[in-house]
């Protein structure tokens, strides 16, 4: 099978002209077919503040009132989206956008309200890569923003990550897919405060010993969570890495 | 050749939930291969001025400095393509959501400055419908909003009218190709406050004595421009019709 590499990118990455730049000039060096996965909270946050739209978090997980669904969609949908798919045609890398909408890739759930009322947040229920395949296949490069869509018109605001992993899995099938996780260390690292202390490899047993011993990071926890379940599922190989390093393959390999 | 309906609709069709439902109804409706080509102004300038970023018009064109461009990116890339998308999907129309950077679809050269600078406000250079043609062969259903890219990073913003007869025009060769104009009225009216009196067949001769006797509307001239040009190069059929008629065919058809 074909080698299809599937690249996460946080945040910060990408909101910044300077990163965001030397992101894409390490995604032009990665070969074979590739897929890029975005956030944008912290632009996101910025223009609703601007718009008077406060922002609430629980948990890391963004509160998404009606008005807030309007600034992730223009956030995620248009602004960021858009300034990589122009990055990427400057480098001839043939990028699209997309959103779960677009070819009805990912439709998701309004999450049902318990504690919580997450307000226009999507769970997913469905991935549809009929036609993303045929992109693939063409040498596009999907570039895709954190909204889904519920089938009824509505679009719906969803973790990157899960996004990610999703996909993953579900191109696992006609792919040989690798999966990275961009952030801003080099690694899952043992020690935070040292970049020198990148986990090269990490198994399910490590990962539950470090995680009852309070050495990983709590945020890091659902995405290696979501990581070790993509393995299971089929996909290649899971990376947590930097984006200096999506070209070299280093960082932290789930094993 | 099959047939390929290509339909521009104006802003406040788009930007309002129950005429764009209205009109994505009679979307729904057009057989065959189809396009819609979008704008998003009044949103723009509503967002615009809550942000407190001005909106200057010179003769009905938006002057587009940097946060503008921010602006018009997120709005007509974003919140208004991804609604429309969105509202297709729900129809069971499987749309994807464009601007000119996406596929290389649409190349432009930031306008000369000579009397007016309007910024970053794009002229198109070249139209790339290798791409776009795999699509609609697959019953894909391409939204593009009215921006294009430099091929060095950078968006602009270009004029919808001529975007969709840009694109009309390079299709030409590939489908027999109908271009509607889309707007508030039933098409081109003697009187403009009379909706009886639809021109039905406007043909050049028509054209040039109206616009001396100054019958039609300023605001119409660049389109019906814009639309006799595309008949000249290849398109089957040019019509400015309004949302509820864009199934019937029934309007101003230039011939």
């Amino acid at each position: 099978m074909d080698r299809l590499t599937i690249i996460k990118v946080g945040g910060k990455v990408v909101e910044e002209p300077e990163s965001l730049n030397a992101l894409l000039d390490q995604f032009k060096k990665v070969s074979g077919y590739k897929i890029l996965v975005h956030g944008g909270g912290r632009t996101a946050t910025e223009i609703a503040n601007k718009l008077g739209i406060e922002t609430k978090m629980v948990d890391g997980r963004r509160i998404t009132d009606a008005d807030m669904l309007e600034v992730v969609t223009m956030v995620y949908g248009g602004l960021v989206n858009k300034k990589i798919v122009a990055g990427l045609q400057s480098r001839n890398c043939n990028a699209i956008g997309l959103t779960g909408a677009d070819l009805d890739l990912i439709k998701a759930k309004k999450r049902p309200v318990k504690d919580i009322d997450y307000g226009f947040v999507g769970d997913i229920d469905d991935v549809n890569t009929h036609e993303l395949r045929i992109l693939i296949n063409e040498n596009i490069i999907p570039v895709i923003a954190p909204l889904t869509h519920d089938g009824n018109g509505n679009l719906l605001n969803t973790n990157a990550d899960t996004i990610a992993s999703e996909i993953a899995t579900e191109l696992a099938n006609s792919f040989s897919v690798y999966l990275f996780y961009c952030f801003e260390k080099r690694g899952v690292l043992l020690d935070a405060e040292d970049d020198s202390t990148v986990i090269h490899d990490l198994d399910t047993a490590l990962f539950s010993q470090y995680k009852n011993e309070g050495v990983i990071n709590a945020g890091m926890i659902p995405k290696l969570e979501n990581g070790f379940r993509a393995k299971r599922k089929g996909v290649k190989e899971v990376l947590i890495t930097n984006a200096e390093n999506i070209a070299t393959g280093r960082g932290t390999r789930l094993v």
